[in-house]
């Protein structure tokens, strides 16, 4: 949420780090697979001679955790030709999730999603996609695989990805991760559901910030995910050349999930408002009967309390405190009055 | 609501039943048409050497129920060539209404709702009717049968429907289910009536949850409707080959009816909130009155109790304590003061 | 509002009737015209022989009133070989107000309104317009003439509607529904600003319902109107060979009108949010003043009370009970309390 | 905003005045011009012969005031075969601002606003611009020169304007208009600042009504300008053969004025309703303060009170009364209670 | 805010100033460069002959400070052949952030916008930038450099800036603006998070009118950021034959940068109408407790004055005074009531 940006007025292109470094060294996962082939390695970024294009027929995925080394990735883009607006998209962890064409290759920058379950707090991870024919390169920080489901498949020779190219590729990785949101929402459902319920059953005084913090991720959520589901059916539609008639109806199909996703997040914001809108009128409703209980207990007592009063005033002449019954007699008539306007409350329906 | 999910990660097309198992045994209500011919079997998973394609001519109506078996709706795939992306539809329930073409046919993914009188409570079934000329199936989980008055016109040899192909059948089960939303929305309508009767009437105190959990159940039918009156829109508009002119015409009507559908919803959300609105300020009215009639009564009997105090003290030297009349000269300016408080209140139209 | 539907299931184009019977016999005004010719008759459903497609050059224009007898409207559309689904609209008085195009004719469906001044309710009529070249039928349940004004210029053979064709008779038709909303629509707007009058000259308890029932009223309204506005501008967009070019140009400006009666709906219901709004915190507002009467009263004479009950007690031994002046001096310390606190309140603007 | 109406069922085109005459004799204000020639002359309604279509090369300005005779509008439009809904838009002042194309001319309808800074309420004047090739007509009720800074354009001969076509003319006159916008949201912006300060500087009761007044106004603005962006987004993507190229650049840069308008005016509406906010939490701020006093005030004399009863009862056994200092340690005791719930509420932070 | 207007009615393309002189001397920043050449002077408004078209393969741009002198405006209109229409626009500030395209150039005007911490209020510079082949001119009212850093690239030899053309320093120009939005919003996102900070950690009476005035500088933000998204949207698409393919791909990553920007902006209102629930509910429910208390203390004490009270009076004859333990056993039953009603409010969950 923070804007920790780059100087303002730097040429496009510019590649600077914004995010806050998790990893001491980068790790580059590469992985070269064909229907019948595979080759797997884990570099570093001195080994960077390995980059190289390679021969048709075969996809090099090369999966980079840690963009902070600002330099480092300006090379390996003049290596692969990537242009430099995608480089700066890298490593500026502050853009918004897009799909972009380029005349040789599309990026998609998305967002991994976490839910601290503890701090009920959402992390997002800074996530690029370039691929052209045969090439992938997915960009991150952290040095989680953030896509190991894929690459179980990639290996298991049996799946339908080793036919595919890169675009299939690119199409599995942003899956997983759509996937994943899945999981976070449904941990979230989780905390709504568990909120309403201590609300509903007994007045809970934390529950007031509660619904205020869940409002604030679900804010965060909705600023990953809607222009997610903005790019995705921009890459669904996209004419570009690098991307399959049969990959599309997948991409189509993901298009599908990020709408439900985001269906899923207006959803929760709906029930966090009417919980909300639950809690005022419930802090409302029983400040109501506290006032109640109070009026009938002073609309009882003080006009009591004032003959009380009266008959404690000290006139050398008040000719009922002579009666011999007068005590008694007053204390009927305090009964009476008492009764009646209980009877009065009950009729306004009030007691 | 609840998205329990399959394992992020999976391959496109993996078929996961996501949902409640409801029924032991699986059974497929076979139905096989022409103008002229009618052949009806009811058959389990272990006769399905019998689903193949038909020849020219006549209409196939799988009518499945029972989808929680992942392997076997595979196989049926496998047997049809239908596309993966629909079978992973087939047995994921949370999937939201769509229309979907491929190369060898479309398929509709909808929910049928029934409304819960006495829980008040709206409870979904995941549908998917998938089409190609000469072939229709049906999956849903429960064993009701959903389609009752569809199978009864087809049975009676004299309608419209043994004259056309699978997309008008494909047309009359979605516009059956769509039917039955019409008998919801009015059981609901009931419901929001009925409160609304109760709250005008007299305050009643459990009001404020059921106008929430009523809230919610709106939103339950929003997010099964708002999605399928796309996906209709989608199919009146759609130019597959698979489609009927004739058949179109009865689509946009039927897409005339999922907006009202949708209408509904909308106009009862509307409702809805309006006796939100009148029950807080009903709360807010009703704590103004109880407040006025405490402030009267305080005020009148305040200063009075403080002129009986003043007269209850003992210090030796109060003169008016010696008047003979002092006690009822005291009585006349307590009236006093009480008449004049209480012509104050009426001017100012608190009493 | 009220749901009323057909059994589920039925076959599309089944004619069921799901309003209110208000008439014992149906009635048809029947009036042929060209430019030169007039001719008209009244018609019971025992005449239908006499219905058969005219020849060329004149005008037939079919003014059914009774849309319950679901046998004869549906001999009636075979005799005119209008599509089942129009018939089926006829009868459907729960349809939203639309514009159909078929292969033979086309229809519109819309609502005439009027509004019951004593119980503030709008009641809706369920209208039928369709036409051909040559051909109009008007279908309705009341006895009502709701076209008296066309069906006076037409007998009156100046008008330009005796040179026209179907199509313009159609727009006249339509044209005259449309202009009685606005009679409606200034009658609602009197009851809105008598209410507005009401609540800002005194405070009136029964607004708040008052305000309820209007919008409830208001969403009727929009209920009818809003999809009538979108149904003529597909009217008017349509290309149709039955309408002539000199009469969209009129259809536009009956577009334009829908338009405008949208707006006054629109806009009534942002006066009454408004009025609600000022309600409430006029509400809130005098409650504030009765509170702050309250406090001042109390937060003067609390203290005054207690002085008053210290020297009523009956400790043997409170010098103070023994000074001469002793009453005198507490009375005047008793004032100076009294002033101090009311400069208190003075200063912080509560009095 | 009153909709006095004409009859419905009227034929279309029927001219019929549906404002406040508020002038008793027309004037018809004719300028001729060309970029060489002007002629100017008053005419009023028995002058109408001189009334006829001019010769190529000069532009005919009639600008019309007075619009409350309906037969005489009908003549002049016969006169120059202006189609019978522009006659019928310039007597009715209730329609909303339009741009139409006819065949043989355009007309723009629009409402010229004024704003009263002492009841604070907005004027509106219904007016009509028509243009065709050398022929501009304008048409309003009130007999005020809305376009005095036109007219001395084209009396000065320097100005573009005098080259120029009837198109031109028409955007010139309608810029005027919407030049006087400015002004009036400028006055009423005044309004709204001049309300802030007020509420910001010390609570005023009369608030709660003026800012309901003011959105009121708002409403009227909106209903007047938003239609009016409509029409001349329009106007500028017209196709129109009497609209030249070179006009339509100012056409656009009118458009985007009537934007700005509207900006403005959303602008205000959210000032007002942030107001109306800070009104309402002020109240409600206020309230709380107040009885925040009441409650200490209360809270701490309450149990005094009840002390200072308990010693004034007339057992005849209270050892306590007996005690030499008894009085003196009961005063301690009272003001140790009173220090105690003071630092109570200073630990609450009530205080 | 303040819409200082020119006369209504002066004829399109006035050179009207709207704004605040800010600059006693106007001030021309000029720099001339190619690949290979660069020349940069600093010229004031005497010195205008200089201002002639270049020779083709060098970039002009003239960088004018001061926009206050409405005649030297109109000269340098006509020296380089500015439409009237963009010179009116240079000098009125308070027009909105649009794209025209011209026959001869294209005009952006934007905003440049500061946020004084101290103040907590942000200040809008008003900017055109006009460009065309080999000439670009921006325009500003106050001194300070804007563009302190494209300039300094175009001086830096190395940069893309000197091998592209006026489009490109167009864009760049546009983009140095964009960059600085970054800055702002980071500002008042501290200002919003400060104010949780403090709003959670303890009631603060300040916040009320925070909280309206950073609403009303979003405001402010908005109007000016909402238009700019769309002129850059309107930039990127357009058709001019002045912007170069290889500039549109920056355009429409600056596009993206002005939507990322808007949505900063959306977030932010989000945020403080969170924040805003959060304080009203804040102070409501702080009322609820101190209300709360009240009610406990009152109905605790006044039962029991009722009693002394009771005990107080001087009637002759009441039994109970002469008891011995009279007054313990009183003392007993007051005990006993205290405890009776301190169980009901704990059991009513009110302590």
């Amino acid at each position: 949420m923070k804007n920790a940006r780059k100087e303002p007025g730097l040429p496009p292109g510019s590649v600077v780090f914004t995010g806050d470094r998790r990893v001491e060294k980068i790790a580059i996962h590469y992985l070269q697979y064909s229907e019948t082939k595979l080759e797997e390695k884990v570099l570093d970024n001195h080994m960077s001679s390995v980059f190289k294009p390679n021969t048709q027929g075969v996809v090099d995925w090369y999966d980079l955790r840690g963009i902070h080394d600002e330099a480092w990735i300006e090379a390996l883009g003049t290596t692969f030709e990537i242009h430099p607006l995608v480089l700066e998209g890298v490593a500026d962890v502050h853009q918004r999730p897009k799909f972009q064409e380029f005349q040789k290759g599309n990026s998609v920058t998305l967002k991994a999603i976490a839910f601290d379950k503890d701090s009920q707090e959402i992390t997002t991870e800074h996530i690029t996609v370039y691929f052209r024919p045969g090439f992938v390169a997915t960009f991150q920080e952290s040095s989680t695989d953030l896509f190991a489901a894929v690459r179980k498949r990639v290996k298991g020779a049996s799946g339908r990805i080793r036919q595919r190219g890169s675009d299939y590729l690119c199409y599995a990785l942003i899956d997983e991760i759509v996937d994943n949101y899945y999981v976070v929402l449904e941990e979230i459902e989780d905390v709504i559901e568990n909120l309403e319920d201590r609300l509903l059953s007994s007045q809970d005084i934390r529950n007031k910030g509660e619904i205020h913090d869940l409002k604030k991720q679900l804010l965060v959520l909705r600023k990953s995910i809607a222009p997610l589901r903005e790019a995705i059916g921009r890459f669904s539609k996209s004419e570009s050349a690098f991307i399959a008639d049969s990959t599309r109806v997948f991409v189509r199909d993901l298009y599908d999930h990020t709408i439900q996703v985001m269906d899923s997040v207006e959803n929760y914001r709906d029930m966090l408002i009417g919980l909300q809108d639950l809690f005022l009128s419930e802090v409302s409703f029983k400040m109501n009967q506290v006032i109640q209980v109070l009026t009938i207990i002073s609309a009882i007592f003080i006009p009591l309390t004032f003959l009380a009063g009266l008959y404690g005033m000290n006139f050398e002449n008040i000719p009922e405190l002579q009666y011999k019954n007068g005590y008694f007699i007053l204390l009927g008539v305090m009964s009476l009055i008492a009764i009646v306007l209980v009877i009065f409350f009950k009729r306004k329906r009030w007691l």
